[in-house]
């Protein structure tokens, strides 16, 4: 299997930025979004302090950025990394049933990573999943809920309602529905999940109780703490220094996820600054006597 | 005096993206600076990782920038602020012979600010001046060295050299000379700085010895830590935290001046994060009893 130097996990400016600076400093590259680079860019409708572009779109931001990978020859990978393992040396991360290998990472998340619902981390692992692929067959006949944010991953809700002898649907796009007997399709936030043990079932938004066995979260992003299990955070954000070091070595994080300012400005500095941070931690190893490389 | 909200010292990115976002805040806000905004960006000849603007030139970016100040009618004032005193709730800042106060200072004066030459710190105040306009009078008579590093500040050497006994100028810029029968042109720079109790001599890069007073540095900006007394340093760089405050309540840094990597992102970043930082304090001093608001 290829070995990546860096992997940047998200598309947003952050990721973007990290990406072309990976790029330029000659770094082999994995980039993991969506082709839209960012819903939450693209959805702004104008964007008045990023410094040279006055008064932009959101639309046309990305546009540009876009069009800015494609020159410099970056592709994004449409898929969704749901769990990173550390390897001594190197990360593999896992996303859908694919597996990737990467020397290091930088976690490009975006804030709303970091929000949970209550009791989603209580129960996380006890019912509560982030993953159709690892966890789908645990729940073969039973009742689950599905909430999923994400367009492109409505098949990954499909895949557990053919397993799953019922399914709570609660996607947050509007126009999303998924078609099976056993399929009931709300549309409804989760306001908590419930149980001691083991998942027992969801509270929705409207006081809604529905008794299920588990319940699966369809996003195209993971809680950062999820991804990487001991990964420190600090008030809901992923904790980095001024270098955006995490505490795992050859981890590094960017942007949102990092907390506020919740700003274009900020995350596209601290992408610059995590690989730069990454490069440097790459050189160093390849400098050293190499007694730490098992490859 | 007019008291301003935010100051901002350096009007390169990290000062241009501070002083949108103060704006956009609604502070009243100085920006000290150049019209060029920022000789290092204007001389670079190509770009290619600043997000949103691929391949563009340092020229076209000095450009947009100044546009966008335009456009958000924040104006540069074109002064070099050469010391700050904080006042308890508030800073004076001097630039030549004017007085400016302020309740927060972002300093954004690039990293160059911050290199010294043997002796400079050690004789700092002892025949070491940053300052023809505080200084200038205590060498009258008498013999000194003039380092300039800047086109729009050769008035300061000449005031000098009205004064002096006789005056080595030791211009940056190629074609700057300096008239008067008391005055040697010399395009060299200095390696060491003499003396033990007071400066006696400094050491140019060809090995001349010269006899000196005094030596003036007339730059467009001052070292960080000679500007701001107590500044703490670190690695020759400003200590702020991942909010861009330092250890002096109310004054943040941006850019270069707090480290690698030297990239205008980067700046862009903290310049943001430090407005965020400024306006929050100023709200919170507003917002707190206000005991202690000597006004």
């Amino acid at each position: 299997m290829e070995r990546y130097e860096i992997a940047v996990i998200g598309s947003g400016p952050a990721g973007v930025s990290a990406a072309l600076n990976a790029k330029i400093r000659g770094k082999s590259l994995l980039l993991f979004g969506s082709k839209q680079l960012s819903d939450k860019v693209l959805r702004s409708e104008k964007i008045s302090n990023y410094p040279g572009l006055p008064d932009i779109s959101g639309e046309e931001l990305v546009g540009r950025l876009q069009k800015q990978l494609v020159e410099m020859e970056i592709s994004v990978t449409e898929e969704a990394v749901t769990s990173i393992y550390p390897m001594g040396n190197f990360f593999t991360l896992l996303a859908g049933q694919k597996e990737y290998e990467a020397e290091t990472v930088i976690l490009t998340g975006g804030a709303g990573t970091a929000a949970r619902i209550p009791g989603e981390e209580k129960l996380l692992g006890r019912g509560v999943s982030y993953c159709a692929t690892c966890d789908g067959n645990l729940y073969r006949g039973k009742t689950i809920a599905v909430v999923c944010d994400t367009p492109t991953m409505e098949s990954e809700a499909a895949f557990l309602a053919e397993l799953a002898g019922k399914v709570y649907y609660l996607p947050l796009m509007k126009n999303s529905t998924l078609s099976g007997a056993n399929v009931e399709n709300l549309h409804s936030a989760v306001r908590e999940i419930q149980g001691e043990e083991r998942v027992s079932g969801v509270v929705l938004a409207d006081g809604t109780q529905l008794a299920v066995d588990g319940i699966f979260f369809i996003r195209n992003s993971v809680p950062p703490a999820v991804l990487l299990r001991n990964l420190k955070m600090q008030e809901n954000h992923v904790a980095v220094d001024r270098q955006m070091h995490t505490n795992v070595e050859g981890f590094f994080a960017a942007g949102d996820c990092t907390g506020r300012p919740y700003q274009i400005a900020k995350a596209v500095g601290e992408g610059n600054i995590a690989a730069h941070a990454a490069v440097e931690y790459l050189d160093s190893r390849k400098n050293s006597a190499g007694g730490n490389y098992a490859d």
